[in-house]
Parts: C-alpha cells; structure tokens; sequence
C-alpha cells in the first residue's frame, strides 16, 4: 500500500462504494445492475482479461433462477438506473457474473472469489439501522443486503487494485459470483471452467459472529446442504358447500412443514433443517389446490446430507399423498462439504498476526452456515491446488440475513490488507506447487 | 314481457352482457369498473334514484379490504379501461357498489340484493372450458367470475329493466353489493339504511348443484361464517448459522394449520373449518419471522359457531406462543344464519311452478355455504318485513370456485322472468304488510 | 300388570336388580358373570327355550375381541364370584351373550334386544355420585356400567316377566347382545340365525339427553361407523447416541393422530372422527418401535363413512410410511346406519302417549351415536319386517361413557310398559304382515 | 491376577455370573434381587463396610420412582427367587443399591461406579441372539439388560475382588447404582454423602460401538439431559353424540409430540429431543380426557440443554392449552455434562496400553448418550478430586436398548484388569493430590 494519505482516500472510496452497493441490492440471478458497476470499477482498475455474464456460467448448472417474469423486471430497473447495455446483453436471463483476469508473467495462478447477490429481506428502517439514519438503506423494496456481499465486493476491488498497483509474477483471477444465497451460482462459475487452471484459492466473508479485528485463516465446516422448492398440486373446492371434493395442498403442506422439522439429529454429525418460505392457496373460502414451500437441510457431512434428504424427500411425498395431493420438487441449490488447506491457511494466520487492526487470528473456526464457494474448493484441491475460506471478522449488530444486520466498515481494509498480502506470499514462496 | 322477438333480443344481450361482466372480473372492493358500468347500464333503464359508491357503503363496517395499493392498482386499471370518472371518484378507496331505485307511486317497498365481486382464481384455459373456446376468459390474470356474480348482476339488470317496462305500484331497490366473496360487503350496505325501509327483500344465487330447471324459493340454512386472518410474527435468523436465535412464524403456523381443522365437529350444527390462504418467510436459509394465514369457520347456526370461532382462536393463539411467536388477528369476514320466510318463498314458488323452462319447484334447500345477504334479511325482519334467498338452477360443469365454473345462460331468463313475476305479484297480493 | 302393590314390589326388584348389574361391569365379550346372571334371571321368569354362549354367536363375525389373557382373567373373576360352570362352559374364549324365547302359538315373531357389556372407565367416587353414596359402584376397577346397559338389561327382564305373565299370542325373543360397546356383538348374534323369523324387532336405549318421562318412538340416524385399530412398527434405537437409526413409531402415530381429525367434513351427512386411545414406546430415552391407537369414524350415511374411511385409512399408511414404519390395522367396530321403520314406531308412540308417566313423545330424534343394533334392524327389514329403535328418556347427570353418568331409576318402569304394551300391541293388531 | 489357571476360572465364573444377572433383570428402582444378590457376592469377597439401600440413598433426590404397585411386585418377585429378607427391607419402598468398602490404612480414598437396573425391553428370541441359545435369555417379561449393565456389576465385582486379594494403601469405594437408565439413582446416591471423600472416581460403560480390545481413557462429552414425564388431562365426552363436550387430551399429546420434536438444533451444541413413551384414553369412542407422555432432551452443554428444556416446556404447556387441557409435567430423570480428567485418564491410557488383549486405546470419545455418573464425577472435582468415565469396548450385535443387544463376554475380563490395575496405580503415584 501507498503513502498514509492515498490510504486514507483509498479507505473513504471504499467505503463509499460499498454504500452504494448497498443501496441497490439485487437478488440471486438478478445482478444485473451491480454486474454493470462491477464492469465499471473493474475497467477503472485496468485488467488483462475480462469475462462477463454467459461467458463465466454454465447455464445448464444454474440453481434457484427465478421465472422470466422476475428477471425481467429487475434487467429493465437495471436499465432504468443506468445500467451498461453491453453488460445487459452479456447478462440477460440470469446470466449475471465476471471474472476479472490480472496477467503478470509467469508464476502461480492464484483466485479470489467474491459473492455479489443480495437476499429477500426487507431492511429496518429504525433510528438504531446506520444504513437508515446515513441515508444509504435499501432503495430497492424487499431486497437487502443482509449478509455482507456489498463488503465482499469493495474487498475485492480492493484487493485487485492493490495487486494491480505492484510488483507479482503470476496471474490473479477475481471472480465476482452470483447468486451465493441461493447456492446457485457457484456450480455454474465452476463448470464454466474459469477456475480449472488455479493453482491457489481464497474465498472471504464477512462476520458470522467474529468481531472487528478478527481473522479466521481457514473455515473447516462449512456445513453441506441442499435446498428445495417443493410443490403440493390438489383440488379445489368450495369450503362450505363441498369441503369434500377437494385434495387439500393445505393440509399436505402443513403436514410436511411439521414433520420435515421433526427429522432425527444425526450422532455423526450436525444437522439444520428449515422451511424458510411458503405460500398455498388463495382464499378462506377455497380449498387450496397448489402449495409451495422452499426449505433446507444442512449438514457436517455429506453423508449426513444424503441421510437427511432421504428422510425430507420421503416426508414431502408421503404429506402430499397423505391428502392426495401430488408432489413436484426440485433442488433449488446445493453445496457440499469442502475443508480448507492448513498450508494455505498458515499463509493467511501469517500475515493477518502481522497486520495492523488485527488483533485475534484463530486458526480455524466452523461456519456453521453453507458456502457455494466449496465447488471451487473442491475443484482446485481435485486439481492438485490449494484452497481456504477466511473469514474477516466485523462487529454486526443484527444477525445475518436479518433486517438489522450492518457491517462494520473497518473491516473493510483489514479484509483487503489481510488478503492482499496472503496473495502475494502465496507468489513469493511458491513452495507448495512444482 | 313483451313480444317473443323482443325477448329473443332480451335474451341475446343478456347473454352479451354477462359475458362482457365475465370478461373483465374485479375482487372484492376493487369493482371500480363494475360499478361504472353497472352505472352505464341502470342509466340506459332510466331510474328515479341512483346512488353510488360511498352514498350506499358505511365505511366502518366494511371487512377485508385490501391494502391500498392492491385498491389503487385495480383503480388505475379500471380508469385504463374507460371507466367514468365520476364513478371513480365516488368509489375511490374501495367504495364499491350502487342501489338503483324505481319509485312508482304508493305501495310496499321491495328489495332485490345481487353481488357483483370476483374470486382470486386463475380461470381455465381448457378447450373444454367455454369462456375460454368462446373468446370470454377473464382478461384480469388471476380473477375470474367463478361463482356466477356476473350471471346475478344480468339477471338484477333484467329484473330492473322488466319492471321498468311495466306497471306496478310502489317501490323498487336493487342493491348491488360489493365484496360478497369476503363476505365484506353485506353489512356495510346494510349499515348506509338503504335496507330499512324494506316490506320484503329477495336474494338471489345461481347454481349449488341445483340444474337449470330448478328453482328454490327458500333456502333455509346458510352457514353463519367468521372469516380471520392471522398474522403470526416470530424472529429471523440464519437457518444455518443461529437456528436458535429465530422464533419461527413458520413453525407456528403449520401448528396452527394442523390443530384448526382438527377442532371438533359439533352433535347441535353442521361446522365446516379451512385454511384458505397461507404465505410465510422469505427464503429458504431464513428462520421465517413472518406468517399469515386467511380461514374461515362455519356453522349451521350461530351459537355452533360461536364455538367454533372460541376453539379457532385459542388454537391460534396458542400456536404462536408454542414457538415464541406474536398473533394478530383480524376479522375479514363475517355473516350470521337467517332462513327464509315461507310466506314470502311460496310467492316465489308459485310463480316458479307457473314460468316457461322451470321445471322443478324446490320449496326449500340447505346451501351449505354463507352468504353475507343474511344481513339484509336480517334486517328487513327485525323491521317486520319478509326475506326469502332464492336459488336459480343453473348447469355448472365445474364447482363453485374452481378454474373452470361456468353457467348455463339459460338460466338467465329463468331468473329474470321468475323475480320480475314473483316481485309483481308480492306487490299485487300486498297482503303481508298494513 | 298386577295391583299397585306388586307393582311397588316389582319396581323396588327393577332397581335393586339394575344396581346388582351396576355393581358387576364387565367389558365386551368379557360378560361371563352377567351372562351367568341372566340365565339365572330367565329361568326364575321360565321360558321356552334358552340359547346360551356359542349357541347365539357366529364367532368368525366377532369383532373388538380382547386378547386370550384379558379373556381369561375376566372369566376366571367370573368363576370367582360365583357365575355358573355350565354358562361358564358355553361362553368360554369370549362368546357370551343369550337369547331367550317365548313360544305362545301362531302369531308373529318379535324381538327385542338389549345390549349387556360395560365400558373401560374408572366411575366417579365424589359424594354427589349416586352409585357411590348408595353402595353399588363399580367394584371392577376401571370398567363401568357408564351408558345404561344395566338398566337395558333390567328393561328386558321386565319385559319378559310381563310378558310372560300375560295373555299373548305369537313367539318373543329377547336377545342379550354382548360387545355393543366395541360394536362388535351385533353382526355375530345376526349371523347366528335367531333373529332371521323375526316380524318385528325393538332395540332400546335409555337417554342420550332425553329426560325421564320422554319417548322417543323410532330413531332415525343411528351413525353408520367404523373403528380401527392400527399398529405402526418402526425401529428401536438409542435416542442419546444414535437416533438416526431409529424408525420413529412415535412420530408416525404423531403425524396420525394430527391428520385423522383433519379429514374434511362432508356436505352431504355429519361426520365424526376420534382417536380415543393410543400407546406407544416404552421410555424416554429410546426411540419407539412401536404404537398402536384405537380410532373411528362415523358418519350419517353408509357412503358418506365410505369416504372417511377411505381418507382414514390413506392418512395411516401415509403417516407410517412418512416416518419409514409399517402399519398392520384390523376393523374392531363396525354398523351400518339403518333408519327406523314410521308403521312400527306409530305404534311404540300411541303407546307411550297412553302410559302413566311418560310427559313427552317425540316421533324421532337423531341418535349422533352409533349403534350395532342396526345389524338386525337391517337384517328384519331385508326380510320383509319391521324394526324400530327406541329412546326411554332418563336424567343423567353425568354426560354417557363419562365417570359420573348415572340413570334416573325411574325410567326403568316407564321402559318396562311402554315396551311389553307396545309388543302386545304389535301382535293384537297383526295387520303389518300377512 | 495370578496363575493362568486360577485366571481361567475366574474368567468362567466372570461369565457365570454376568449371565445370571442377564436371566433376572429388574427395572430402575426395583433391583431388589438384583441388590440381594450383590451383598451375597460382595460378603464372600469380604469387605470392611457394607452399606445398603436406604443407607446409601437419599430418598428426596430421587427421580424416576415406580407407583407403588409396580415396586411391591417387584419386590413381592424377588421375595419368590430367593432375594434375602434383610436386604428386602433394608430396600424396600424403592431404595436399592449398595456400597462396598475396602479400607486398606492411609491412602486415598478411590471410587468406582457400577450401574445395576435393567431396561423395559423386550429381549429377543431368535436363534442368532446368543442368549437366547444359550438359555441366559430374560426371564423377567418386559425387562432386558439391553445396555450392559450385567456386565459392569460383574466387571465391578472382580475389580473388587482382584484388590481384595493384592496389597494396596488407601481405602476402595465400589459403588453400585441403581436407576441410571431413568438418570434417576445418580444423584440421591451421591447426595447420600458416601462420595463426598472420594480423591479419585471411575465410572465404567461397556460398548458405545466400541469393539473389543478398544479402551477408550476418560469420555470428553456425555450429554447433559433431561427427562421429563407430562399428564394432559382433558374432559371425556362420547366422541359420536358429544365430541364438542369433550376436551380432548389425545389432541393435546398429539401436538406436544409434533411440535417438540421440531424444536430448532442450537448452533453451539448437539441436541436430542425424543418422546419415548406415551400412553392416552380408553376406547375409540370416548373423547381421551388423559394421556402422558415420557420424554427428554439433551445437549451437549448445560446451557444449551437450559435452551431445550425452555423451548419443550413452552410447547408442553402450550399444546395442554391449544385444546384446553391442564398439564402437569414432573421431571423423571436429569444429568448434568461434566468431563473427564486428562490426568486421570492418562493413567488408565497407559495401563490399557500395557494390557494384554487391548488392541487400541482412545484417550477420548464423545458419548452421544446421557449419564448420571456425572453427578459423581461432579462431586468429586468439586471436592479437589479427579474422575473420568472409561468405556470398555465390546462387540455388540444389536444397539444399545435394543432387543438383540449383547455383550462379548471376552470384555469382561479386559476391564477388571485395565480398572484394577488403574486403580492400583492411582494409589501408588499418589501424585494428584496432597
């Protein structure tokens, strides 16, 4: 890094760009808008290569798109904001996404992954909300980004310009993913065949529970899961004057919601089950005919996972036939268990013990969550490289994916220092690839 | 009735009109294009009193009406659709309806009640379906005319213009009602005191499985109804994460889906309970912080469904608290049982037995629905007046509420010529009231 | 009947007779010592023949039968106190129940029946408990004479010492049914061939909230029912270190018993739906490989319990099948819905309107219970004859099959008259049958 | 131990007796035999203090007491095989157990604990269940050692014995435990105080699907647990002719079971919620107006079981309520986590080590089940003491608590010597404590 004074205005852009992340939040498959940006600040930096859209994603490997009704609104608000037309043409129907390519010559190629969508949540409006009372809440109605990739972003870029402003032989690849929330997108960047040439990998994230200051060099349980969209389909009927002639998706869904959260801990390893969003019918005096519900099940292991979808699956079908009804389901996103490298994170620990506002580096931590970023993991390791999940710690005073979460913005440097500098002693030492 | 060939003409518009109704179906309090046109069509008769929209609705008593951007929308579309702006004007806001009087000299004062609302039903698209293969389909995805409102309100028109066309002695009102479906608009109407004044009052319904032929003179159990909506509200968190820290509006609500259609039949009454509409959470790796659910509870009489509603809400009640959630609840919906007077329906069925195409006379019938028209019965009696419900027999393919209801539309001229006779001749007779 | 004298005596023998079988409740098909009880009664009356046990009972109809050691403990209790080895011998594995003739010349064949089994209920003790206080409560801990089959039995004994003490002419049957209770005695006595030459046939039964001094002459909706019992068989496991290999019993009779009372009314007949007993597991720290609950379904026609024993039985495989155990279920109850016949209820009523002490005679009630007294209603009717089930009114203070259900002994006289007078009536007039 | 001989007879008789306690298992509470045979073998071992029953029991902190009835059957059954008269008083009531001292001069005082009750288990039959072919099977219907507590009271007899027969300095505790499957014998044993002196404990289990030849030195993880037994107590009605007057306690249980076993994972511990048992109503058609249930959760920490146990008692008392039952729950079983002690494990590390016929020593494993051995191991560190809690690998063909569950006899000498031997050596270092 420069002098104290272009690192004070390096400080204040970032965060003013992630502000400005913040304030347009796109969901899973809808990024149109934020890829735009992404293109944008990429170009200011100045990169070798630059792919975007359905140049970085394997479509058929895509999970959780949504209908053509819903992409289709957000492209066009996208353009309405002033979204790059290339870029929308590059990216519609959810085609969303960029990697961001930085040639220096021989050496190892090493890959960042940043996640870039934003969730279903509507943000707090309260006085105690920074992001209301600075004026920088959410402007798009019921999105919000609740789980840090607005920060994710403004480290990438950081990093990437840092990078791009020295000395390294090698070759850098940033890859901006999409739909992370959904488990979608991670499958499809990889099978696009990106990341098949990396010799090291990083993936970061903000918080889970860690405060300002903290860094975990490498996540070792990132929990397995898979998640559904199950459709009920039954009759419907008149409820008071023929209750009878109905199949009621209601009930089946109701049966299902209880008993998919009554599946058996596992003494192997953890387990998560949740039915996150439903919706069934249309009125009170109508026996609901279609009912849906999106729900999960995670798991330490990925055996415990196929233990655990084995029972949810058998739970969804027999609650349709139980008001036979019948059931339609598919894999809305999914992700499987992946460690990260000791060797990899040792760099990280190195350097983050050595780093200014860094006052805690733990080793290793669980997530506790689930990480589409396991499928570059699992590749690049499947390939002889190496791979860690860091997590850069920043005070939240709202859980994650909840209306009141916020980052803390000093975690914002500390992400980009920490993990510049574990990048480039990665190049330096290059011991751990012949 | 005049000639046969005027009548043929009465029958082909009739059957145009109902269709131009079917074509265009509005939910209850959003009938802003409706009621202009059904303004249009009582102007075309000519009328001594016309009064419209918030002249015929007490704002106070109405019940499920929707969310003023679900009302602004719909209000917008029908300004879209060339509906006269002094109508938009007096509905605005969900004011719906009108009652068209004819004022002809001394005599007993009579009521006719037709409802002219939509269900939330995506119609059918099927070959077999005739509104579809007959260029009719509701053009307002999502709403659908299926349960004959647009069948009532021809036969009402008929009824207004024949009773126009001919002489009698005393006064006619014909109320259409708004936001029967939500069982919202009967009280209301009956409130704004354009009912006290009634010597006897008509409602009239196609349909119940009763065939065109068949006429009802006076149905006798109308299930007493409380429709709710429940709004369960618990915490968010991260399903993966801190499960822990949600409280799940999700779980609560499949509890209370579960235990509701559980509660007990009844040895005194008929009951009937259903879960109509349910909508939870947001996605799928979120604990849900949110639920609401839209029932309903019916009984044969009132004190059955005191019952039923005490067992409904202690259940609801109890189910947020099982899982830490809040309820709110709200009545969105209500009606109470009143039967038919027999004097009043054998008037109806003696004019039945004596009109062309009607081939069977039923005296009585249970509905096995609810109605909010009972408040107008109930009031007209309470006033010393006579009620009676009439069923007009109309082959339906599919049920009541389902995509693909549909009537035979030659019932319409039954029930114009039935009502038109039946009013006449309560007139005539004038032997029920001093 | 004789002078008021022996009337006094005869009535002061009803009770003390009723409350010896009060003292002694048997379950069904567990009525060794009443069965015993009877004969004795018979013989002191004298008749013309007597079929005891097995003679009355086609055992391959039985159902409700209690296991071999439930059968032997009671039958050994029986022998205990002092019941007779021949009847012993003849209803021995569970084959009680009687049927005493009297054989009077031509004339036609008519037959009453009453019911003689208790129920597994543990009677009240409080001071306000008449049986209690006066000395005859139940001395079999948890079974109890809780809906009046001991005044039943006491009825028919009346009947007959009337009967046979006067002038008659024709054949009476008295048939003493076992297992009414489990609705299990009916269709084996039927099957037995005694009631196939029957003219004519009473059933009776006391209250049902009808008060002492009302007669109802002819039931008309006995529920048609069903019972069940199923057993779900999953997989014991540890539930601390290793519940996943469990197969959850519990969680299936769980999922069960929630859905069974969900099953939607009907709008053509009432409904009714129980889950009245269950048991499962064997202790809190291991997963229960098995549970068993006893349920039923009645309704107030023999199709409308079609359909909600369809939808019964789906909901158990469903729910067993849901948590990956098996379900084995056997019918342990079941009667049709048969109506009473007007011709020979007309008859019952003109009597009862012309008998001391009866207030009130209703033509028909509905019964909201069921009853397997219709298997010979059916069984008369189909053969050309006339059948009538009759309501003797009695207060009871306690609702039927509760701990603290009494009957008001002076009914036992009214049901006495009303009943021999409306059999010799039957006969005197002779005009039904040719 | 001694010669070769001498060891193979003693291993003979090691399996004489663990099969004989295998024939006569005695539920928790009611080891009255079990107890009387105990002071038999414990007086030809020779001790210096024996203390029994109520004695060692302190009989206000039990949990899990039988009714009376089922203790006086019990009892009256030990009676008829033979158990002793004196020690049949001295436990009578439900106060088994035993204490064996052996006090050899100064030294340290060291504890071991054996846990002695049997499960409600059904043992199997079939011919590849060895003891069934053997002819050791249950003769006591119902009751199985389904979780080796046969073998710890023979382990803990010859661990006795072998010090009885060697030099040492110190005093010698041997602990024999009733109740531990209902985690219910822990605590009153030691708040009896015969603990309270105690400088080193060891706590012995068998299996835990550790083969033979595993030792495993000191258990890291025993869930804390709670059990929990719940009476909803409701209103019968006769489910045809009443259901609205019933209150009805199936339902109620019903919902208790759904909903608590949906209870949410907690991100900082491993859970485990089970209903085991539950018992309701008489007959199908009686509304139940009581049930119980035994339930229990566990968790990985104390606090984290403090969550669990909030959250069931929430939906406990809330499904009582959701259909207007009362509820009354008493705690039948409770044991809190606590670890071991690496320096105490270490020391049965290395003897295992050195054993012969030991192939693997862990130094740690989780449980994944609950004990009440940590009431002592609680005590004991509270004090300045040492515990840890040893399991002794053994080859079982069926689960724990399940009815093929056996032992491999050859374990049975492993943990005598490696128990032995540990204790020996705890004495000789003599290092842990001044």
């Amino acid at each position: 890094m420069a002098s104290d004074e272009s690192a004070a205005a390096a400080k204040d852009e970032r965060v003013e760009r992630r502000r400005a992340f913040h304030t347009y939040p796109e969901p899973s498959w809808c990024e149109f808008l934020t890829t735009s940006r992404l293109v944008d600040a990429v170009e200011d930096v100045g990169v070798d290569a630059l792919h975007v859209g359905r140049d970085v994603i394997a479509p058929e490997h895509r999970l959780g798109v949504p209908e053509d009704d819903v992409l289709d609104r957000w492209h066009e608000r996208a353009a309405d904001h002033g979204a790059r037309s290339d870029v929308l043409d590059a990216t519609a129907g959810g085609m969303t996404g960029l990697v961001a390519v930085l040639e220096n010559g021989p050496g190892p190629v090493i890959g960042l992954r940043v996640d870039i969508d934003a969730l279903p949540v509507e943000e707090a409006t309260g006085d105690d909300h920074e992001p209301a009372c600075e004026g920088f809440r959410s402007r798009n109605a019921g999105a919000m980004h609740a789980c840090g990739h607005d920060a994710h972003m403004t480290i990438g870029l950081g990093v990437l310009e840092e990078l791009a402003a020295s000395e390294f032989a090698g070759t850098f690849k940033l890859f901006f993913q999409p739909a992370e929330e959904v488990l979608g997108g991670g499958k499809p960047m990889v099978e696009s065949g990106h990341a098949d040439d990396l010799d090291a990998f990083f993936a970061v994230h903000v918080g889970f529970g860690h405060p300002t200051g903290t860094i975990v060099s490498g996540v070792e349980k990132p929990l397995a899961i898979r998640q559904t969209h199950a459709e009920f389909t039954g009759e419907a009927a008149h409820a008071g004057s023929a209750p009878q002639a109905g199949r009621d998706a209601m009930q089946a869904m109701a049966a299902a919601i209880q008993n998919v959260y009554g599946v058996s801990r596992h003494a192997d390893a953890l387990t998560r089950v949740n039915v996150g969003r439903a919706e069934a019918g249309t009125a009170s005096n109508v026996v609901a005919d279609r009912a849906t519900i999106d729900l999960e099940a995670r798991a330490g292991t990925n055996d415990v996972l196929a233990y655990l979808t084995e029972r949810v699956d058998r739970i969804l079908g027999t609650a349709a036939d139980m008001h036979a009804c019948d059931l339609s389901s598919t894999t809305i996103g999914k992700a499987p268990r992946v460690d990260s490298d000791d060797t990899l994170a040792d760099v990280v620990g190195d350097v983050a013990s050595a780093t200014t506002a860094v006052e805690t580096v733990r080793p290793t931590a669980t997530l506790g969550a689930s990480e589409d970023a396991t499928y570059f993991m699992r590749r690049v390791r499947e390939n002889g490289g190496l791979a860690t999940y860091v997590i850069v710690g920043t005070d939240h005073p709202g859980g994650h994916h909840t209306p009141t979460f916020d980052v803390d913005e000093a975690s914002l440097d500390i992400g980009v220092n920490v993990l510049t500098e574990a990048i480039r002693r990665t190049f330096a030492a290059d011991d751990h690839r012949q």
